[in-house]
């Protein structure tokens, strides 16, 4: 089997993961090469990996820099790097770039959350329709490997709904993918990824598959407790996401909807700033005449996300309640899994939230090497075999378990 | 008995309503002027006073444009006018610059504030001690009447408590002064009056003279519910307040304690920007770069409080509550007055709250006409005869009423 070697483009938390999961797993993956626009910042993630001694073989890791918005400058570094799979952990504003350079070079792609335009909040749905799936018949006619989405939300949790069709259910009736982060970082307030995007996910329309067709309501408008493994009961939120986008275009029949847990903390502080105006990405004047724009400021004073890290304790369950029948009777099962800030801070120095996200591309790479997912057409992450993904991600540090009316096991 | 003329320095909300009230009572004072930063902002509240057909006498109404922090310009001003009485009610930056210029020139001064720093928020106590009583002994030197202090709190206030010791108790233990608007302006929240200067007022130490010393909290810190006449049951806090500063010179055995209104919703908005740091008033920069005090974006973001005014509804209600003995026995008062948003509206064009402020200081220039005030030297309110100063404001349309176990009256 000849190994791929992989361009990492990104250098935020997330990209920090992946390099060093890929560094872990590098006797499979060959050379390793990451790329963002800053230099340093790449550079200073490599020597977090050599810190960690993370690097299984003795091989290559290197830093590039690339603005990731130039098509034609990441299928220059694609070509001068050999890489044959391209992890795009960069900003969500870049994926249409990067994925023309794999398709011009013949690479892999994937990435973990969906295209969006800087000047856009919230499209109309099915938001791949607006983007990526435009691609789809030029991946197939190039021959590439793009898998879109595979992250753990979206990503995991997409597999976790194959699974359930694969393994659990003879029809499935409803999905409902739960994200409890029950960690704590110790600060009055705090938003665990840029705050800017963090919020500009949620004031938008929060869209669900239901009743076969979109529905349409406003953020924290329809809440429900969820009683959860290891986190316990947890209120959350019918919250707008990626993979409603795709799950019900292979499970039209299904409601579709994704939770996020909050606390009453994190949305009074969002209430309060929404209604004041303060989370707008439009400019407003002062009084002195200066032009600001209110969502820059807000992000200004909030602690910096990667600050959070060493201090963050507690723990994270996302996952996948899927129901319908099985022999002609109702059944349900819970597919989840549990991850420890703790434990992902002392392992590759970010915290869980990160670690979920950006250890699943490097499976995936590593199934495209092996040949598993080499499936050389554009897909998402639920149209491909979940199994053999699953139990690698068990090896590397996420692993699946199981609930439902045999009882809580390990997949 | 000669007419004085009066000069108002000022031109916001507070303004509006002493320039409406001078003018209903130009007959004694003689020519009105009034002078501020930005000569239109000073002929819009002239042109509405015309609008109203305020002035009871037909005479002079002219608007000047001066920079009060100029105290020669002010002194120029002063005699160019002939005003014999300075009703400063501008910021509350500009006090000493127009004291020196009544002190320069031999016109009587008032305002309805203490004097600030931009530069220092809540100073050490007492806080007439910093500015304005170190030019007691030049008031005295150059014959001027100089009153401070003489809107509703502090001012009226601090006369319900000369009262309270004239005509209702021997003895004087605790003055309880407490500011309640059970007013509402129909928006999801806004500040009555400008947000930096409101914001600046409870971010501060509370200083309170309690056991004969300065004692200091925490704003909301401490919270009491009081029963009062017409607004009913309300919760109100422990709140630093110009009052308390001069009151405890003249009651050093007595505590003496201010106390304003708050709902939870205030509160808690004031909660969540202070702890974000969005009222600091030191600047941060944004990712991008650019500087930014976030005080002044909140201030931007918030309405302009002089459009609440056409949609004010509800009745405020500000009084002392002052417990000592009578007879050696524990004896009891309640002073204070109700004032209606809507009524002020439709009389000055002005909310409830810059009315209550407005009109007392043009009570006081019509006392130092007439000689009862007319005291040529430095005086807070309690220092002066309190009957012919509320009286008169019952006839100006501020009534004071009386509560104790003899029942609820007016005055």
């Amino acid at each position: 089997m000849a190994k791929p070697n992989v361009l990492i483009i990104g250098a935020g938390g997330v990209a920090q993961v992946t390099a060093h999961k890929a560094a872990q797993w590098n006797d499979e993956l060959g050379d390793l090469h990451i790329a963002s626009r800053t230099l340093s910042k790449a550079q200073a993630i490599i020597d977090s990996v050599h810190e960690k001694s993370a690097m299984k073989v003795p091989g290559r890791f290197e830093a590039h820099a690339v603005d990731a918005m130039d098509s034609a400058a990441v299928a220059d570094l694609i070509r001068k790097t050999g890489a044959g799979i391209v992890i795009n952990v960069g900003s969500a504003f870049v994926n249409m770039t990067v994925l023309q350079a794999c398709l011009d070079t013949g690479a892999a792609y994937m990435d973990t959350a969906i295209h969006e335009d800087p000047e856009k909040i919230c499209e109309t749905p099915p938001w791949y329709g607006n983007y990526e799936w435009k691609r789809r018949e030029a991946a197939q006619k190039a021959g590439v490997t793009a898998i879109l989405g595979v992250g753990f939300d979206p990503g995991v949790v997409n597999a976790y709904a194959r699974l359930a069709e694969d393994e659990f259910l003879d029809q499935i009736d409803s999905i409902d993918i739960v994200d409890i982060n029950a960690g704590s970082h110790g600060r009055w307030f705090a938003t665990n990824f840029d705050p800017e995007i963090n919020f500009r996910e949620f004031t938008g329309t929060v869209y669900s598959w239901q009743n076969g067709a979109w529905q349409s309501n406003r953020m924290f408008e329809v809440g429900r407790k969820f009683d959860l493994p290891v986190v316990g009961e947890q209120q959350a939120y019918l919250t707008g996401h990626d993979e409603v986008h795709s799950l019900s275009a292979r499970y039209p029949f299904a409601d579709v909807r994704f939770w996020m847990g909050f606390g009453d903390h994190y949305i009074n502080v969002f209430t309060v700033l929404k209604n004041l105006g303060l989370l707008s990405e439009k400019p407003v004047k002062t009084a002195e005449g200066q032009e600001v724009v209110p969502l820059k400021l807000v992000k200004a004073v909030l602690p910096d996300p990667a600050s959070l890290a060493p201090d963050y304790t507690g723990k994270t369950c996302i996952g996948d309640i899927v129901r319908g029948t099985r022999d002609g009777k109702p059944a349900e099962v819970l597919i989840y899994n549990v991850a420890d800030h703790k434990d992902a801070f002392n392992e590759v120095g970010s915290q869980g939230i990160s670690y979920t996200a950006g250890v699943p591309p490097v499976a995936a790479a590593l199934l495209i090497a092996r040949g598993d997912w080499d499936v050389k057409r554009m897909a998402n992450v639920e149209e491909l075999p979940p199994r053999p993904f699953l139990e690698l991600l068990g090896q590397m540090g996420l692993p699946t378990r199981i609930r439902d009316e045999n009882g809580d096991r390990p997949l």
